[in-house]
């Protein structure tokens, strides 16, 4: 059972309580809070081997653990505001590493008006770090993976392909997501920290369409030569995202004026039957496959 | 840097958003949320070798994760509502250490009415389980560590002693912080996790208080052979709490009347100057070390 597999066996068999609106399957959880906003919920647990290696900078690691986290907000439209944090640290030299890893996560904390309200610590033979996340959204301002129609046109945010180069040092795309739902009315959103064609994958799926690429259109990073890492790596934490053609022309002539936010079109929503295609080099269609990093394949 | 120094690294250096009413040292964190409720957030990490063997069964790891948390809750008179859980588990058999855990949790979940609404799972090389739980409580029902008076009687709730026999099975006193909060005015309460002797260094030290503990009054389970090991080991998940004389009268009338909740009476809250004392057979005096299970010592 890998991770896709385990979260659909989650979704059949999790019974919802009355006052969660979307549970298991989205970037965050979303849940009844105030009469103008959602409350959202969100986990992401990184292990040495997996998703840093035992030479990281455990200050790299702290920062990342929150950014994963917040990048998960920004995919839902959201704020993000209190995060926990559990860590399991060898013995040996735990204090170094805790402060260190502490360090990293204030830093993040601080630029982003969240407060550490908690969390655990313990003893462990690998370094692991799981931080949850607490934010909320304005009802109008959320956006969920499953809102994708038949006609909308899909967006990247920044470049494809640092994943492997930055995925310490990456900016969650907080500011990008609130200006974007601010100003234009978006259909559906998810972060790629698995894979542009895994998440992409997702989004589609979750919104029961299909989707055509344009490799011609994918805004490779300058510092990417491999096109195909690019795709399936993941760890860009940029957001993907869908709009209707209305609504791109709006955002497309708001970029012109403003240089800001800097997302890119890179292909359009189609019904389900025609599938999620990649169209390639000299028109050539390709079937996508849902490839990218699979937890537990 | 062991665990309480960690938590006081942590309380010194971590600032607090405004919604926050307490972070940082308490059994949850209490933020703002609507006019007459807080919102209450912890976490807690269960490692194989540490928490558990590695030949325990998964099911009762999932049980016990989610149980450590909802005690967390009881311990601030709150109620549970919605769980993250974000799991590090081994390649090999994934799958069935995955459903196990996760039926082990819904079990405790469902009799709770708590929902699990997200979590993540990845690889790794040794079984690592973290929740994180967001519960509520009214504002009237809100206990903390720090409450604890001079003059309070200081009450356990069930018997010490089977931390060893029954972690993993173990009853989070939540029916019993509910029924407690809404009918007498409890002044403090920790859950006991990490010993009696250590958990109640927590709370007093919160408190700013001493107390004396009487030997003779302790509860000890009738499976427990060790009175040393009762007090340091931990795990009993019992709750320590602590009201005036008054309303441990009214307290004691109650429970003589309904047989309800079990609780027992074994000491009092004193001057910090008086300090932290057991009183022993024939009334020898010991001061109170902060012994119990600290993480990283």
């Amino acid at each position: 059972m890998n991770e896709l597999e385990f979260i659909d066996y989650l979704k059949k068999n999790i019974k919802r309580g009355k006052d969660v609106i979307y549970g298991i399957g989205d970037d965050a959880a979303v849940i009844k809070y105030t009469p103008d906003k959602y409350l959202l919920l969100a986990s992401d647990m990184l292990i040495q081997g997996v998703h840093f290696s035992k030479d990281t900078n455990p200050k790299d690691v702290g920062r990342k653990a929150v950014s994963v986290n917040i990048s998960d907000i920004a995919a839902m439209g959201g704020i993000p505001k209190y995060v926990l944090m559990s860590i399991g640290v060898p013995k040996s030299a735990s204090s170094k590493i805790l402060k260190s890893i502490l360090n990293g996560a204030k830093a993040v904390c601080k630029k982003y008006d969240i407060t550490i309200v908690g969390g655990d610590t313990n003893e462990g033979r690998n370094l692991v770090i799981d931080t949850a996340i607490i934010g909320e959204v304005e009802k109008e301002s959320l956006t969920l993976r499953s809102g994708a129609k038949i006609g909308d046109l899909i967006f990247v945010t920044g470049t494809l392909g640092e994943g492997r180069l930055r995925h310490l040092g990456f900016t969650p795309r907080i500011k990008e997501a609130r200006t974007l739902t601010r100003l234009f009315k978006i259909n559906s959103t998810i972060d790629i920290s698995d894979g542009f064609f895994l998440d992409l994958y997702r989004l589609t799926t979750a919104s029961n369409v299909g989707a055509f690429i344009y490799k011609s259109l994918i805004p490779l990073s300058e510092r990417s030569t491999n096109f195909k890492e690019a795709l399936e790596y993941g760890e860009d934490f940029e957001l993907l995202f869908t709009l209707s053609v209305n609504e791109a022309r709006k955002l497309m002539r708001y970029v012109g004026r403003y240089e800001y936010p800097d997302v890119t079109l890179i292909g359009e929503v189609v019904s389900k039957r025609r599938g999620l295609k990649f169209v390639g080099d000299e028109g050539r269609i390709h079937r996508i496959k849902p490839r990218g990093y699979v937890h537990l394949k």
